[in-house]
Formats: C-alpha cells, structure tokens, sequence
C-alpha cells in the first residue's frame, strides 16, 4: 500500500461513543490492513486502543479537542469549532496526510465542513450521499443522495445522477448502469415540477443511461441500478428499509415461535434467515456511503455505526481511493459539461 | 342492513381488468353480506358476473361506456368524460344511492371528480389518502397522505394530522393517537420549512396527541400511531414498503434453497412466513384507503389490486360507513377549527 493510503476516521462522532471507532479501525486494520488515523480526545482514544489491545497496529491517534454534537446547527458548528474532531480531520485530508475522512457524526456538518476546507469538483453545486442497497439479486442499487441535501433543484439531481452513474459503473464493473429519478409513478406525467425538469435535462445527456421514473417498489427489485432523488425523501427511504428490515424479522420470530413446527423450522433455517436479514439489508455490513463530488473522499456513517460499520466503511473508503473514484467523477465530468455546453449552443 | 348500506366499484379501473372487479364483489357478498353495484361496461360486467357463478347474488349493475385510463390527466378526463365509469360512480353517491365509492382506476382522477361531485368537508383544502400499514404489534399505522397531493402546504399536513388522528381514534379504539410528521430526522432541525411550520401549528391543538417528527424506521414499529407527510413521500414510502416486502421473500426463498436443511426449515416454516409476508404486509390484505376529507366515502385501490384486495377494501368501506367516520371527522374538525380560532384572536 502506498504511503497516502490511510484515513481520518473522526472518532468522536455517532451515537455509540468512541470505543466503537477505535474497534472498528482495529478491525478494519486486523482484516484489510487499512490503516487509520483516530481523531478526537487522545487520551480517551488511547484508553481505548489499550483496552481493546490494539495498542501494537500502526493506527495513530491525533488529538482534537472540540466535538460536534448531532444538534447543532452544521455550519455554524463548523465555523466555531475549528478544533473539533471533524475538522482536524478534513484539515488532515486538505494538507494531504490522509487519503480520506469518515464520520458517523452530525452529517450536515460533515457536508458544511467537506465544502469548506476540500470543497468540490468544478462544476458541482452540492456534493450528494451515495448509500448502497440490496440490489435483487444483481449489484447493489446506489441512492443518492440519501441525506445530505433536503432542498434540490432539477440541476442538483442532474449532477448526482451523474455522479451516481459514474460511481455505479467504476465500483461494480457496469457498462451502462441503469439510472432513474424517484418518483411517484412512472408516467410521464407524474412527478414534481422539479423532476420533470430533471428528467427533461437528462434525456439529453448519452453519457446516462437514464431511465425514466422509478417507484419506490422498484427500489431492490433488479430493475435499476442508481435511484435519484432529493436527501430529503432519500433519507426517509433509506431509514423506512432499514427499519421495516427489522419489524418483519420481529414478526417473523414472534408468528415463528407461536407454534412448535415453526420454531423449529425456523431454527433449521437460521443460517439463510441470518444471510437474508445481516448480510443483505443490515446497514453495517455495507458500512459508509462516500459524499459524492467533493475534491477528495469523505465518507458519512450511520449515527448508529457500530465496530463492524465502521469496519466496512473502511473498507468503502479504501476501495473508493484505489479506484481513483474522485478522479473519474471529475473527468467523466469534464466530458458530460462540454456536452451539455454544446447543448446549449445549439438553441 | 340499512337500505343505502351499499356501494359503486368502479369496475373499469386497474390494472387486472374488470374481472377482478366483480369477482372482488361476489367475494365481499359471500363473507360479508356487502353489497356492491358494479359501474362499467353493462355487458361486459354481466358477462363476467355469469362466468363466475355470480348472477344469483344482488349485485346490481350500471352502465357507463366511457372509461378513464391511468395515464390521463385528471382534471380534464374528470370533466371530457361525464359518462365513465368512475364520474357515474360519484353520481350514484352524490344522489344518495349509495354510501360510497370504490375505484383501482387513475387515484388523481378519483380525487379530482370526488371534489367536483360531492365535494369536501367544510374548512378541509384537500383530501388525503389514508393507508393502514402494520403497526408492530399494536394496531395499524395510518399513513396519510399516501398518494392524492404532490405538493402539500403546511395547513394541508395539519388539517391531514387532524383527520389522521381522528380516523385512527375511531377505527382502533384509541383515545389519543400518537400523531407524528414523517422527517429525516427527530431533531426539531430537521426537516423541510414546511414541515417546521405543520409543527409549530400541530403543538397548539390540544385535540391532537402530536408527538413531533419520526424518521422513517419508526414506520411499523409500534413508536407511532398516525404518520403524516405529503403525497408525494407517502406514495414513495408505502411502494418502498411494498416492494420491499417482496424483494425479503424472494431472497429468503433464494438463500433458504441453497442448503437442504435451510430448505427443509423453510418448509416447516412456511406458515409462519406466510402469515408474516402476506397477512402483515401485502397490500391486498388491507386493501383499500379512503379519501379523508371529502363529504362522503370514496375507497382508493392499488392499481394491481386483485379480486382479495377489492373485497377488503369493501370491507373498510362498509366499517367507515357504520363507523359514520366523515361525520365523526366533520365534528371534530367544527371543534377544533374553534380552537384554532381562538388562538387567532389571542394574537
């Protein structure tokens, strides 16, 4: 690995404390050989690294004073807190000594602090949170953005389709990923003002291969491979499949366990249950979603990460870095604007 | 039963085709002694009512020649075609000569002709659909609205919380309701301008138990009782939940088939999983969702709704009916429209 490939990880961030990103940068060192760089209360992140027993692997610690909580309000958190955990960390990514920042932190302060100090690609109005789903049987579906931007117009979510596209296509080897605005319905005719306008836009581009609308059903379901929409309803959409994932497992066990055959069947059929419901829909096994269209990596966790998220989202950001995602969002870009510039002449 | 307990089913709307339609009736007269009158294309429909042994129940039928289509546009279809089977429909119900109508067909078309033709109740600006989601133990979630507006003010998602709450207070027996707006995020931060002033008005209503903002995991998990929001997210989140549902089984019967003993699990399980995934969550089962908000009841279907979810849906029909549910939400709303005027003159 070269020298540059390690990682901020903003250890003060989330809902769980900090003893689960410093076992999540154990993990993640343990399994893929990621190195990390903790961010936060040196000595509380020491305490931790003894206690775990991590003390001998090559993760450092760098000490930052100031912690954002989830309540504050991101941009004025980050202007007053340039000593906080998430600001050394992009401090550490803006002067090069990381290759990227996670946190599973206060994400609009994330996305604040992301614009300010690496700000975004030239041509990028709002960088975008790109999660992974289960994709239905094919590679997963890539929603975006699912949280950063409550508020978007057409040309917002032309821009992450864009991105979402190029994302797709570099992380699962897909020629032409099959893109979609969210909608509700797939007419024409449905939609809001600003999805229509969005959809008009990117009928224009051949560098997409847009779609159409998709309905919230056709999430998961092998009909698509990169769903748009503003981080408002991404958000709800995210957080209602991760949550309803729970509730029928809690059904299934409780209408399961009413009658002898079932809790025995099952019992023998745990292990494909387990697969279905951790490895397939469990957040934490596909860990972080990276912000698309900011200068260089940072990738957002679940406020609820535990050590195996922040495993994997170490592993998102490795994977991001080594495939040069930046970069290739960047020229794809550059190839797309020259179009749509052309466009522009013609009328 | 009272002589007008009995209503119009748009038999020409959906997806399936008229058959469904009237098989749906024939289904809700056999179990629950509803009856039916069948609006569509006479001959058609008495065709189908012979083909499945149907003629000898009194099922009434009433010609309509002209049909709305899903992909027209509603308010000029509503007023180009007096004579479908869905403007029929309504003018059965404006005349008294039944208690309400049924349709799977074009759901903005059903609220278009609805205002037109009987109208709202007074001080209500729009109707909403209200879906029943599994409520995690307790009874039902109440999602509103699922689908009727695009764009929704502040008022439009108070005067929904009010009619959300007292829908489900009638329907389920509960003396307050937890009533909350769907948000991507708890924090009184989050969410849109609308959605901030929804709340600050919803904190003034004593008559309604506002419990602030959910996120979409708390859907279904017995943390709430009436979940608010806009059309537009309420149609994405209720098809992400329905798609979602179907997307877990296949995986689980994909998975569970790799191994002979997962296999055999699934075997025995199967009626705990069968009871769980359909009776839980298909949309069939709880069929159809009234308009809130008109004078009378009109029942909204899923377009896809087969010959089980049109009899359901008759089945809310009839219990909204007994229930005298448009009455219970007009007095209530003359309630709290004091209330409301009240705190005006405060000012």
């Amino acid at each position: 690995m070269e020298q540059h490939s390690k990682f901020a990880v903003d250890a003060m961030g989330g809902d769980r404390g900090s003893l689960v990103q410093v076992e999540g940068a154990i993990l993640a060192f343990k399994e893929f050989g990621i190195r990390s760089v903790l961010v936060g209360r040196a000595e509380e992140l020491r305490a931790h690294l003894e206690y775990l027993g991590g003390s001998e692997y090559p993760l450092e610690i760098v000490d930052a004073l100031q912690v954002i909580s989830m309540e504050e309000s991101p941009s004025k958190a980050v202007r007053r807190k340039p000593d906080s955990s998430l600001c050394v960390s992009y401090r550490m990514l803006e002067q090069g000594l990381v290759s990227g920042v996670l946190s599973s932190g206060n994400s609009g302060a994330m996305m604040a602090a992301g614009k300010l100090s690496i700000g975004l690609i030239p041509g990028i109005e709002r960088p975008a949170i790109a999660s992974l789903l289960p994709g239905g049987g094919g590679s997963p579906n890539v929603l975006l953005d699912s949280g950063a931007n409550i508020d978007c117009n057409a040309k917002n979510l032309v821009q992450f389709a864009v991105m979402g596209s190029i994302y797709s296509s570099v992380l699962f080897s897909l020629d032409a990923p099959r893109v979609a605005l969210l909608s509700n319905g797939e007419e024409s005719t449905k939609g809001t003002d600003i999805l229509r306008a969005a959809s008009h836009e990117l009928k224009k581009i051949s560098a997409v291969n847009f779609i159409g609308y998709v309905e919230g059903g056709q999430i998961s379901s092998g009909a698509v491979d990169v769903v748009v929409c503003d981080g408002f309803v991404g958000n709800i959409v995210l957080k209602t499949l991760e949550g309803n994932v729970r509730v029928i497992f809690d059904e299934l066990i409780r209408h399961g366990s009413e009658g002898i055959f079932s809790r025995l069947g099952l019992f023998i059929a745990q292990r494909a249950l387990r697969k279905v419901f951790l490895e397939h829909f469990d957040s934490s096994s596909y860990g972080g979603a990276p912000l698309l269209g900011l200068r260089k990596l940072a990738v957002v966790l679940h406020g609820a990460a535990d050590a195996r998220a922040v495993k994997s989202a170490l592993r998102v950001a490795k994977d991001f870095s080594e495939k040069q995602m930046t970069e290739q969002i960047a020229s794809a870009l550059l190839r797309i604007e020259d179009v749509l510039i052309a466009d522009e002449e013609d009328i």
